[in-house]
């Protein structure tokens, strides 16, 4: 061992002890006659004092900043103590010391602002792995898996590998495909998720599983999305929906303790997704703070129903009058914005991104009175039925948006999040967290006019939306009524878990009898030979007494980083890819070798 | 939850409670007017019992073999117990029962001697991952993942995630490779191990890694390799080889301890590669049992050396006298072998798998007589000496063959385990460790007249060895006498865990001079620029303060088997290949879309 201690672990207590350290050297200060060098690893920092005598050493080997250095020496107390770190009240009097390697001068700064941009800090990884920042968020990602870990592991979950090499099956999302050398012509496919391998160990009788695992998706790389991610991956067998939410936000509730000594007892709130999209304008709501959204038209899209609610805006004001959809929230204290403000305000709602052709307000003053853009449509008594209807009070600024419906509700969303990060309310040392309930099992895709899987072909219906599935066609005759076909109403049994407004993680009860699922692949578009060449094996499992079950699984990546406060999984990521999903470091992916295209048959065909 | 109570758990304690259990039924047996049913989960057995009221629901919805059931009733004292299963003395009066998913009867016998062979078994993995061998097998997997785990945690060993999209860099072993679609023409590879990278995370100062990884090789598969396979993979900084020894063989303790309730309190035997291939005639001798190899010819390839025993054979035999090699060995307790069982050895190191051209023996007769099938050669005294020499005793039977070197060390090797095969010295439940160390750095490939690594490129020769690497020609001049290079004698820092006479873990102290690692590099033949392609992100990372480090992987299926007591990795895991690299289950690999083709930019190019 080249060291008796680690730079983190020497106190006061262990003063006059001769100890050996091993680092790299963070900072070399001369003092006069004396050097100061700070040491550091992966436990902490300790300072060095290498007094007179070493000089003409130091002279003829001078320190650079990341040299790896191994010095023995005598714990000393230090005269001027450091109290913000945990070694600070010590020093090592250094005897001997040996360079165990050199350095270059690194590329940017090894510290917690550094001057790197972020280009070169990919790059050079193996450097930017040492700053401060990015180890204690690895650290934390350690702490996470540890802590999900040890809680499957208690409640009897076994951790069960499965295959990596498998069969290409696009359902949604590409799949990244691996030639097979031995089977020419054919190809594997990278699992996008352990789905159906997780449901056959569940058709086995290994009732709770569970894997922290890499899946792969080829898609095109938004800001924060990775070619390979990581899951925790979970299944049970014999439960129903009920015992699934209880176990998991359990774990989830085990993680923020570990990890973060929180003790989050309160009772993780549900709502249905018809809720959160009507109350938050989306899936997956911030519920830390209020501001829900007030649907002004359709009394059916409130919550709770406000049988009477049109009738507020009924008047003179076209916009209001002609849009599907008008939507108002109320901005806690903010009725005294001024004109410049509330300009800004819908010049944002009118970028691109949000796509609105203009906003309109209600200031609730507090005083009792009601000033509005629309003043001139509405008396003051209908500005503050508006006003009441929001849930404003008095201090309060209401917004409105008019518009169709679903961009309407989109925007809503996104100013109701816009305002709650201007007034501070979306803290990320606060947690909340939501389950979101009852998803429709559909989606309407337009171009095809036919049925895609909301969640993944897998997910049951409900119980009581079983008969209408399988006793209807899915065909849509008329695609200008898609939403009164049976199947637009159907509901799943699945859910979602929403932490600070992310989705975290994502389940379903899923299909356990051969003739449900195969309607399922059928509703999807799939013939019965398609539905065997793809997914035989699964719909053969199920003729031999599967286990009704049901799972989870978590974006691991995500989770670490809105736990760190971050907004940005790559950070939590050792060696991330680029959006363009390249390993710059590595400069991969690259070209291969021609006897690798010999041998596995293949050429290319570019375009 | 569909049940109160899993099939393992009720015990006589429990008698009068009111239960509800789910599983699957195990065996259906009518006796007179009443039923019994095995119900199984994977926690155990538990016996029902549906009295005569049933009969009428019974007779309308018969039971079947691994039907899912779900049942209600008392729990009863059996009156005929069963002592086998921890349930063996209740069962449980059914009141009421529901069948939650019917079965086509199974085409094999879910059982522990099922009637279903190899093929059958592997289509159908989900159903035979029910039968209890299989599921031991999964559960001491999941043990032996859960004791590593601990270890290494307890050890301040972080499990860090390494990319499974990397570079292709083909070093011996075949990448699997996948095209990327967002890089045309451009290609990933599916890491062989995650060497490089536990290396940058060394040199980033996480001094204490491990993962539990999978890893990819597109090797031609032999009975017992799999293409994707589980790693053990770990790695630490500033260590020496003595360190690594010592943690590492305290891992293996561990999981003794923990999964088998072992307590492997003995010292860990070494010896070097010499002494276990000139003793074993092999690199992963079995030291479960002696039957060392004698070398009738060479003293330098005795332990301890023997300085004349050349002498002990010479005389008039020209087999011998002709030989490059004569080894024997001495095979406890067998000296009354008949002609008949003499002429069955000689026949099996006949065989072409084995390639000797004969065996003479040495019978020790316990009168203190010798007998042997040269004795027209050798005088009884001669025979004596010789016997001697291979540590016979009365009583033994002394194994004498010749040959080429390497054919007759290794069928010597192979003669050595046949023997103790016979006489039951391999047991599988007796497990004895080793550490072979001192590894050749280079293996001399003949075809290419060039060293190749013989563990891989980034193992550092022993500290003595590293100013002969670095001040001579790597290029071998005459082949003829490569050994007489000095690179020949360059012995590594790398060591390989032995266990009853498998490697389950290999490693080495790596190199961390950028001037060491690339006159490896040239010495494989690799020049600048191919060095800079391939391993740059390594060679720049060596610039920035590498510490010295290294490591160690466990070949986790093997691992797994060998404590399960089995040949066979395939046994240890969920979903394996068959030996073409395909997965019967799924039917992959498989042919993939035109689509995909388009998007990938490649196409076949079959031969």
């Amino acid at each position: 061992m080249y060291r008796s201690n680690t730079c983190g672990e020497l106190r006061l207590s262990d003063k006059d002890k001769i100890v050996t350290l091993a680092g790299w050297v963070q900072t070399v200060r001369k003092f006069g006659s004396i050097t100061f060098v700070d040491l550091r690893d992966r436990y902490g920092i300790t300072q060095l004092l290498f007094s007179e005598s070493h000089n003409a050493d130091l002279d003829a080997n001078p320190l650079g900043r990341e040299f790896v250095l191994q010095v023995k020496g005598k714990v000393n107390e230090r005269s001027n103590k450091n109290n913000n770190i945990p070694t600070g009240e010590i020093e090592i009097v250094v005897s001997e010391f040996k360079i165990l390697n050199k350095s270059a001068v690194p590329p940017f700064t090894i510290q917690d602002d550094t001057d790197g941009g972020d280009d070169i800090r990919m790059k050079y990884r193996y450097l930017d792995l040492r700053r401060n920042a990015v180890k204690k968020n690895l650290e934390l990602r350690y702490q996470v898996n540890r802590a999900a870990r040890n809680y499957l592991h208690e409640n009897n979950f076994m951790d069960i590998e499965t295959p990596f090499l498998i069969k290409s099956t696009p359902e949604g999302a590409r799949d990244f495909v691996v030639p097979s050398r031995m089977n020419p012509g054919q190809f594997y496919a990278l699992p996008q998720s352990p789905q159906t391998f997780k449901q056959l160990l569940m058709v086995s009788g290994y009732d709770r599983y569970y894997q922290i695992v890499k899946c792969f998706r080829d898609e095109d790389l938004r800001a924060d999305r990775q070619p390979e991610f990581t899951q925790i991956d979970c299944e049970m067998a014999f439960v129903e929906q009920e015992d699934i939410l209880n176990m998991f936000e359990g774990l989830v509730k085990r993680i923020f303790k570990d990890v973060k000594d929180i003790n989050y007892t309160e009772t993780v709130e549900r709502m249905t997704w018809e809720e959160a999209m009507w109350q938050y304008g989306n899936d997956k709501p911030d519920i830390r703070f209020g501001i829900k959204l007030c649907n002004l038209k359709f009394p059916a899209h409130t919550f709770p129903a406000k049988e009477n609610i049109s009738s507020l805006i009924a008047g003179d004001f076209a916009v209001f009058n002609d849009a599907e959809t008008v939507i108002a929230i109320s901005v806690p204290g903010c009725s005294e914005y001024s004109r410049k403000q509330t300009d800004e305000l819908t010049e944002w709602v009118k970028r691109p991104q949000i796509g609105m052709k203009g906003l309109a307000f209600i200031k609730c003053n507090a005083d009792g009175t009601f000033k509005s853009s629309v003043d001139k449509f509405y008396s003051e008594d209908k500005l503050k039925a508006i006003a009441e209807a929001a849930s404003a009070k008095a201090g309060d600024l209401v917004l409105i948006l008019a518009g169709a419906e679903e961009r309407t509700r989109k925007a809503s969303s996104e100013l109701r999040m816009y305002m709650a990060d201007k007034l501070g309310m979306r803290k990320p040392d606060d947690f909340k967290l939501l389950w979101v309930l009852d998803f429709p099992l559909f989606e309407y895709d337009e171009e095809g006019n036919r049925w895609v899987a909301r969640h993944h072909p897998f997910t049951s219906p409900k119980p009581d939306h079983i008969e209408v599935m399988i006793n209807n066609n899915p065909v849509i005759a008329d695609a200008a009524k898609y939403l009164e076909h049976p199947y637009a109403n159907i509901k799943a049994n699945a859910y979602d878990m929403v932490l600070n407004g992310n989705e975290i993680g994502g389940g379903s009860i899923r299909i356990h009898q051969r003739e449900l699922q195969e309607k399922m692949f059928a509703a999807l578009g799939m013939d019965a030979e398609e539905q065997q060449h793809k997914f035989g094996f699964l719909l053969g499992a199920f003729e031999y007494g599967a286990p009704p079950h049901g799972g989870i699984a978590f974006g691991f990546d995500r989770l670490c980083s809105i736990m760190g406060g971050s907004e940005s999984i790559r950070d939590f990521i050792a060696f991330p890819k680029n959006n363009s999903g390249r390993d710059v470091m590595l400069d991969a992916p690259a070209s291969i070798d021609e006897k690798q295209f010999e041998e596995l048959q293949i050429k290319l065909n570019l375009k």
